[in-house]
This record gives structure tokens, sequence and C-alpha cells, in this order.
């Protein structure tokens, strides 16, 4: 087919790169100066850079990957599903299996529909919101990331410029040009906090169509929704006639049915993404069957017409359902266990390094903060321009000199190919990495 | 990993799919009384369904598989890419190398970024608009289809009972709920149509970030936007600090630059995805360096701050990357001659029935109508109820009784393993299609 290249590093890649895309990388969370790292390969919970370094994985496609590289469970349904094809204009059998394995998953997955992305995934579950309670707005937490449908994407980097009284938060675009049509449809709450987020939402109360909530919100700090919130919020939508719709695309790894397993109450919709699609792009809308009858299309109106060119397609749906049998309750425990014992292994590492610095998550998830206390809302999580400048350091430190890759939040996202060993590694590092930066950590402080 | 199960009808796998999914279908386009089709496999230009029938495919998961089902060299780089990862955290060479081969088909493609779906592409293409001019409103097409992000939806479906004036077409929303502000945000103007269109863009000149268009706009009735028309708009765009926007995730098929290769004038920014992905999810937004530069996180403030777990992903850019190597000049060029052939053994076919039917299209696809004269605006090619119930029995008896598969608004999109074979079949099917019919049809008229 081709002439096979010389090898090129990664500069000359990214010198390149930067012709013909803009930044030169496709995602921006890849961006890094004074380039991106490229991956040639991953392999289990390893990536092998394309300096032929290989790099203990803690990152897995941005939480995406919930058994690491390559599981050959999941590589040999694929191949197996790629000889019969990737897509086709009609339906396939194994849409109807993995649906069903999935809304077998969570008592409040009635019904649930596949859509490309965690982004078409929280945007369907907004305009189903919409099309079932016939009004406008949206509610959603400062700070919190949804994907990038501009709605959803309200004051996801407010900062203290901007963000305003936290009575009444600004709705702050994050794209320079959004509507203000777009802006006076989102109100923004700070999440946990509800006197304050209780008094937002009645001065709406009547137009808002959903409560949009990440139970667990990665930007936000990474920490739980308390009990008392989501029961303050749910009953409000009770009585308010609005939906309580979850985001779940990164924390549905938490548990077997979603972080929404440790609440009473239930969403009335919950969007899905990331790990349920088995590497493969994937997104799903799951919920009530009353509310996801607008998407019916045997209804003599259909409130909410939607369809999708590679929605459902066989190839995800294979992988995925293959990644999902895979990570069975006894799985996720396992994994669960796992992450806990690097959370406390961080923490002596910690303590020993005698460093301000805290951990916050939940599940087979965390994130590490330059603070000695854990942020409990945004504003708290909220870094400066040098506390970010120091995470980037501990994580070039950490990538060049450890072998070990991070989400550039300084998060970790675990997967099942991980094991004892590379959580020890982990800690060793850590421990190395905060006696590297404590200096510049203790005049932060 | 499974017990093998019994193999099951369609009756059966859609009873099942209706208790998990709303009205049983991923996408609303697979949707059919009594029940969807299933596929068990494709090759090449065929499909086999669940009941083992084998089929020949114009349809091609709706005009996505430029070279039909598992083509060799795609599907042997995919498994090739499977043994190294489908998704990192880290960027790729393959994205910059697909980047590059992209840029090059077209000189309006200085840069490119890639995205999951065409959905997503058409949405980040709105958005870059906004982010460049600062603007707020879209102008688009009435009944152009360009995905399902609410603001591109807009009139999409508009029917006699709503679509108002000629003059000044409302602005009709598809999903219930949609935000007034989404509309007011949306203008409309009948497509082809110079004085009515320039007269519309007039009364907002200022507001109007992009006119969205796509060249030959399949739900308008699969025709060309006329030079003069273009250019109209073009100019319109120049005179009012406005920019061009192309949807060509569909007509990108129709040269081997796109539709935009037999304008004289170049849009700023394009839409792509469908072929472009070798069969895998896809989207990619290209355009003027100029304007692309509101995406790149290297500009002190990012106008436009975009990311997405998915995008770029290997097996997405190596599966485009072969497709598109593939369709090179000479594939583009052999490929719109057969499809020619297809339209003139199909106008001989109306001719011998004497049958009311006229043919839209170009390059690779077109479409079927009902009517002796082909519409030339989407409110000539509107279906009645009685015309679409028409359309459905002449695919009906296509798919079951030809064994010949369409897309649903009667229209083919090609592929390149297609052969002058398949093209006899279509036109006798369609020949004994048109007879059937012709005493419906003419009672219709």
């Amino acid at each position: 087919m081709e002439t096979p290249k010389p090898k090129r590093t990664a500069e000359e890649i990214y010198k390149q790169a930067c012709t013909v895309i803009p930044g030169g990388v496709s995602r921006n969370t890849v961006f890094r100066r004074p380039c991106p790292h490229y991956t040639a390969s991953g392999s289990g919970c390893y990536v092998t850079g394309i300096d032929g370094v290989r790099r203990i994985d803690f990152a897995n496609n941005m939480a995406a990957l919930i058994h690491g590289h390559i599981h050959p469970a999941i590589t040999g349904a694929v191949i197996e599903q790629l000889q019969k094809g990737t897509a086709f204009t009609m339906a396939t059998e194994v849409e109807v299996e993995f649906a069903q394995l999935l809304c077998d998953r969570a008592p409040g997955f009635e019904k649930i529909r596949f859509v490309n992305s965690g982004t078409e995934a929280v945007m369907a579950m907004i305009k189903a919101s919409r099309a079932f309670t016939g009004r406008p707005k949206i509610a959603k937490a400062e700070g919190a990331y949804h994907g990038t449908y501009d709605f959803a994407e309200v004051s996801q980097t407010s900062n203290p410029s901007n963000w305003g009284d936290i009575d009444r938060p600004n709705s702050v675009p994050l794209v320079h040009g959004t509507p203000q049509g777009v802006l006076d449809d989102v109100v923004v709450f700070p999440f946990n906090d509800i006197e304050r987020t209780i008094a937002i939402l009645n001065r709406l109360a009547g137009q808002i169509a959903c409560v949009l909530i990440d139970p667990i919100p990665h930007r936000v700090g990474l920490i739980r929704a308390t009990r008392e919130f989501m029961e303050a919020v749910y009953k409000w939508t009770r009585e308010n006639g609005a939906l309580l719709a979850f985001d779940e695309v990164v924390t549905f790894r938490t548990n077997y049915g979603g972080a929404q397993e440790d609440y009473p109450v239930r969403p009335d919709l919950t969007a899905l993404g990331k790990i349920i699609g088995g590497g493969f792009p994937v997104g799903a809308l799951a919920g009530r069957s009353e509310v996801m009858k607008v998407l019916d299309p045997r209804e003599s109106k259909v409130l909410f017409p939607h369809s999708g060119t590679f929605s459902a397609n066989p190839i995800t749906m294979t992988a995925g359902r293959v990644a999902m049998e895979l990570f069975d309750r006894e799985a996720v425990l396992k994994l669960n266990a796992l992450t806990k014992t690097a959370v406390a292994r961080i923490e002596e590492a910690v303590k020993i390094a005698d460093v301000p610095v805290s951990v916050t998550g939940a599940g087979s998830m965390f994130r590490i903060h330059l603070k000695a206390l854990p942020p409990t809302t945004y504003r708290e999580a909220y870094q400066t321009a040098e506390t970010a400048a120091l995470v980037n350091e501990l994580l070039d430190y950490l990538f060049f000199s450890e072998n070990i890759v991070l989400i550039n939040t300084f998060a970790c996202m675990f997967s099942t190919a991980l094991s004892q060993n590379e959580v020890d590694r982990l800690a060793e590092a850590m421990l190395k990495g905060f006696r590297l930066i404590k200096p510049k950590l203790e005049i932060l402080q």
C-alpha cells in the first residue's frame, strides 16, 4: 500500500502537524509545550511512545479504556466483526444485545439510545429534557465539564474575573461568540451548596427542563455530590416538574450501575460514554421509558426525531458489549479496591514527603490537589497559573523520569490491566515527585 | 466468552429491542413497519440479512461507505492498528498523515480538525464561525439536513402548515421544546433563490456569522446549488463580513476535492464526515488558516477551546486514510461514470414504463422523485403522505422482491465495489418497480 516511512521524532511530526492542524493537535487535551507526546502502541496498562519508551498508563484515553489497551477478548471480537462489516444502513442484533446488557445494569435505565460521543449523549439528554417538558432552560454546576454542546459548556471554565457572586453565579460562555440566547437559557449553581442552589432554581421554577449533574465532576475537583445535595435537588425537580439528568460519561465506571448506585434518588435520564465503547467512539442516553418515549418513531408526533450515521455501529457495539461483560460486579469491586490502595499509598507519600497535598475521587478514579485540604467547591479547586505550572512540572517529571502517564488535571483513571506492581511504582514516583516540587509548593501555600 | 445463541427472526429481535430502545431502533433512519431489517454481514457491494438473503447495497450506510463493505486494504490496516491500540490520551502520527492527505485534496482545506460525527463537524463549524466573527446568527437553507445540532436543525422538516411565506420562511423547530433563542438565531432562506436569499440576508447583515450551505442538499431534492446562487451568496458574505460554510459531509464524495471543486468560489470552512472515516465514526472541520486559528491552543486567548475523547482516534484515522488513498482521482472519475450510466439506465426505464418519474443528483449519488419534472426547490421536493407511502411501497418491493437496498428517501449512494452488473440489476428492478406502482402513481399526479 505504502512505502515504509523513516521514523520521525515528535518534533518532526509536530512540525508537520502545525502546518495542517490548528495548534498541531486534534484535541486540546493532548497539547503540551514544546510538542505533544506521540504514542506508537499500547498493551495492557502500558503505552509505548514513538521514542520507544514504555510507560505505565494511568490516563486510559481520558478514562475511556476500562481494560487498558488491546484486551484480547475485545480485540478478538472486533476482528470477528470487522470481517462482517463496520456499519450498515440497517440495524444489527448486537445493538439490541448491548442495549439489554446496559439496561440490566441500572434500574434507572429502562430504555437506551446510542450515539457517537459523550458530547452527543449530553446534547441528546438536554434535547430530550426540553422535548419532554416543553421548557427551554437547563441548570448546571459551575465548573462542571459536560462535552462541547454549547449549552452544556456554560461556565465550564469560569474564573475569578468573571464568575460573579456565588449567590448567582454568572453564565460565562466558553467559546467566543456564544449567542446570548444560549447563556440566557443556562442557569449556573454552586455544586453541593444546597441553600444557594435551591434559591437559584426557585427563581426560574417552571422554566427549567432539567438539572444537569455529574455526580462526581472532575473539573469541580472530582468530589462527590453529597447525598443531601442530591436529595434536595431531586426533591426540587419533583416539586417543579423538571427532570434530573445525570452526566455519567466518566462516572459510570465507579460502580456496576454507575455513580447513581450510591444515591437513594434515581435520575430521569443518564448520559453515558467513555468505557461503554470498549475503546471505540460511543455515547448513549438512558432513562425512564416515559421520558425516552420522546424519541420513539412509532409515535404519531415524534417530539424528538433523532438519527446518526454511525450511531450503534456494530464495531462499537461489539467492543462495548465485550468490555462491559468483562467489567462485571467482581471486576468493578476489584478495580475499586486496587484504586483505594493506590490512594492510600499516595496519601502515605504525602505524609512522608510532608507536603500540602490532598486526594479526592471515587471508585476507580482520583485526582491529586496541590493543597493541604481537599477542595469542596469549584472555586476552591480553581488553580492559579502558578499552581497549574507546578502541576505541569510534576506531570513532566512523572512522564519523562518515571515513565508514568497521568491525566493533565493530575488525575488517574484506573484500568483493570493495572496491578499492585504499577500501584507501587506510582506511589514511589509520586513520593519522589512531591519531594522535587516541595520547595516551590511551600512558597505557593 | 458466550454460549452461541439460537438464531432469531427480525420480529423476535425487534420485540426485545422495543423493551430496551425507544421504538426499538437506535437510528430513526432504520425504522420501518412492521420491523427493521437486521443485517448479518456485508461484503463488497452486498449485504446479507439475518434472513440469509444477499442483497445489493446502494445505500452504503447512508452514503458513508465509499468502498462498500470490508474492503481488504481497509480491514487489513485496521487489524494492524487494532494490535497497537484503538485510542490513547496522547497524539498519534496517523492523525497528522491523514490531516495532510485531506488538506492536499482541496485548496480550501488549509487546516483541519477531526471530530466524531458529521453532527459534531457542523456544530464545530458553526461555533468556529461565531468565534471568528463574534456574531450570533447563522443562515441556512429551508429543508437542508445538517445533523442534530439544534441550530443546524431549524426548518429541516418544515411543511406547508408551518413553513410560511417564501419571502421570509419561518424558523421551524425540529425538536419540541427547542429554545426560542435558537430559532431567533437561525435565519432560513430558499435554496437557489438568489433574490429572496439576498433580501433575507440583507435584513440581518452584521449579525450573521456564517451562511451554511450543503452544495447538493439531499432533502432539498439532491439538487445542485447553481453557480450563480453560490457566487451571489459568496459575494454577499465578502461584503458583509460573514463566512461561507459548506456542509460537505455527504457531498465530499462527488469530486476528488468535494463538491466545492465545481464552483469558482471557495468556502471559508467545510464540514466533513461519512466517507472520510473508512467505515468508522468520523467528522472533520477544514478551512482557512486564519479562521481555523480560533481553535489553536497556542494562542494567548483561545477563542474556541475544543477537545473530544475519541476525536482523531487511530482506528478511524487509519481506516479513513486508506479509504481516501484508494479513492484517488481515477477512482472518483470511474465511480462517477458508473453512476452516470445507472442514472441513464433508470431514465430509460422511466421512458419505457412511461411513468412520471425524474432523477436528480451529482457525482456518485442520485435521488429518484415520483414526479415528471425534477424538483427545483425544497417546497417542490416536499412529499405528501401519499407520495411517501408509495415510495415506501417501492422500497419494500425492491428490498424483498429484487434484493436491492436503497436509502429511504429513494436515493442511491454508490460505492466503488459496484460494477456494471449491479447497475443492470438496478435498472431492471426499477423498471419492474415503476410498472408495479404505475397505476397508483398516475392517480397521484
